[in-house]
């Protein structure tokens, strides 16, 4: 298949969708504020995050959640990325004629409690409805806008060598329950997303350790990829501990039997944080005490070197850890 | 078919959608801030507008501009439907396996040139792609936040007997290049979309007539669908003056052809106005100075009486202009 055409792989979070941002969108459109994080931030009238995402997922419903919860997690994480709290989300749906409207409501009723749970409101929206066949049944795309506190610079760039890397819980969780449901696979222990709106979480994770220097959400493309991008954007080499990395037994099973890795699966209810060794300990404590970080772990370190992330497997040698290349999962958030 | 299935109605900016709005949006993520604008507003910490829009149009390209065009002016023309000035724009791409990255290329440079053209940028975005068939080539959802200035509460809901209502150019440019473009159709004079960022042409109206009481781009539905819904969120009768409104002779011919009103045909490069008589003179000298304005038009007053909107003909009877009912264009924007 020719490069001159967009590919699944140029929306999977791996190399060939950095290429297509980089070629097409950051050449014509210019950096994101600050460059290479999720959510944007505006100097006027005073800081503001802001971020968008769309979402495709399939099947739209799915064990933990469904496109509308996700999509109100999605938008809300991107804001807590930046230690924004969320203050207002938008919401634009794209319909294909046919859909049934009880879908549509369960959908949105699902999207109400995950904005009422991290306390923000969907303020303004849109609605197209295209013919039949022109789209699968419904995308959203969810914008917020958050308030990022005085005094917090969360970055993707600001990782330094010594500092620690917290995982606030399981891997995997999402991109299997998504790939589980829609291969019609079923386990002993049914596979739940982890989709969650984490703002809360990292309000009382910034409380504890206010020095924290860098939030992400390891979405598509997982945790290697969120990693990859810190690197980059750090400068620095990260060393992960395999042994330290949590994943549920059932996750692990359905990767093994989808041949997939849990470290490049979908979260959507999971932040990676990076902060300076001396509050890692608080933050440790404030991420356990969270009904969604209660698997917290201390997962691996910051180092001087290229930007690269080493894996440090169960036997001790070293194994690179890349952004991958190709269809690791379509469709998935 | 069944009402309980959302059909290409429920998107056309008529009584369908304006009931979907209502039972769906509405009962569970409640009210947009204020009720019935197409910009919503934030009060922390500073006043915002903040929008949202998706954009299906089919075409991807057509005379006058194209979805990358269209996806810019669309939310830069709601933020100045609040008499906003853009601060940042957002965009989401969902794009179809297949599509050629020549055409996302071409798509996404008109992007930028739009938003310069509006001083405003896109700071932040998102691109998910799906498998062949299950969209049509690209989505675009895009956000905007812009800054309200102090004094400025222009609003839907102010209409007030004795206003005047300006148009700032001929009706149905957008939506008949469009159709005429799908169905490839010819004319003499082809048809352009008026398609164009209008917030500068609201800056200069604003300086010129501060009191403008209300602002809207008939978008989808036309014109006939803004003053239905202005009547409706102010409780007043609009009246307007079928001879005093203008529509260019291609997109008349056009319209007879196609069986089509221009009163409800989409336009995006258009503002309604509705302010106190005694500023109109001023307004209308503002807007005929700008080069989006040239064509502009007094076309009717309010009126005291219950929320609807009276064509007084050319012969002097008096037709009730109301919502449409059914599918009027589909995937026009």
């Amino acid at each position: 298949m020719s490069e001159d055409r967009i590919l699944l792989s140029h929306g999977d979070g791996g190399q060939r969708m950095a290429e297509l941002i980089e070629r097409v969108f950051l050449t014509h459109l210019g950096p994101s504020e600050p460059p290479g994080d999720d959510a944007a931030r505006l100097s006027a009238p005073a800081e503001l995050a802001f971020t968008t995402d769309a979402f495709v997922v399939d099947p739209i419903f799915f064990p933990g959640g469904d496109i509308g919860k996700l999509a109100i997690c999605g938008t809300v994480n991107d804001l807590a990325t930046a230690g924004a709290r969320p203050l207002a989300l938008s919401a634009s749906f794209i319909l294909e004629e046919g859909l049934p409207l009880a879908d549509l409501e369960r959908i949105v009723v699902s999207m109400a409690a995950a904005a009422a749970e991290a306390e923000v409101r969907v303020i303004t929206g849109d609605t197209k409805v295209v013919p039949r066949g022109s789209a699968d049944r419904l995308f959203i795309s969810t914008s917020g806008i958050g308030a990022i506190p005085v005094g917090v610079a969360v970055s993707g760039a600001s990782a330094r060598p010594g500092d620690v890397v917290l995982l606030s819980g399981a891997l995997g969780d999402h991109g299997l329950a998504v790939l589980s449901c829609r291969e019609g696979l079923e386990f002993a222990s049914p596979i739940v997303s982890d989709c969650a709106p984490l703002a809360g979480m990292v309000q009382d994770l910034l409380a504890a350790a206010p020095g924290v220097r860098a939030l992400r959400d390891p979405t598509r493309g997982g945790l290697a990829s969120t990693l990859n991008e810190f690197a980059r954007q750090s400068g620095v080499t990260i060393e992960v501990e395999e042994r330290a990395v949590p994943v549920h037994p059932e996750v692990a099973a359905a990767c093994d039997l989808l041949g997939l890795d849990p470290l490049y699966a979908a979260n959507e209810g999971k932040m990676v944080v990076i902060l300076p060794p001396e509050q890692a300990q608080a933050a440790f404590a404030a991420l356990r005490a969270h009904r969604y970080g209660r698997e917290a772990a201390a997962i691996g370190r910051v180092q001087e070197g290229a930007p690269r992330v080493l894996l440090r497997t169960a036997l001790g040698s070293h194994r690179l850890l890349d952004r991958h290349v190709g269809e690791q999962m379509p469709r998935i958030c």
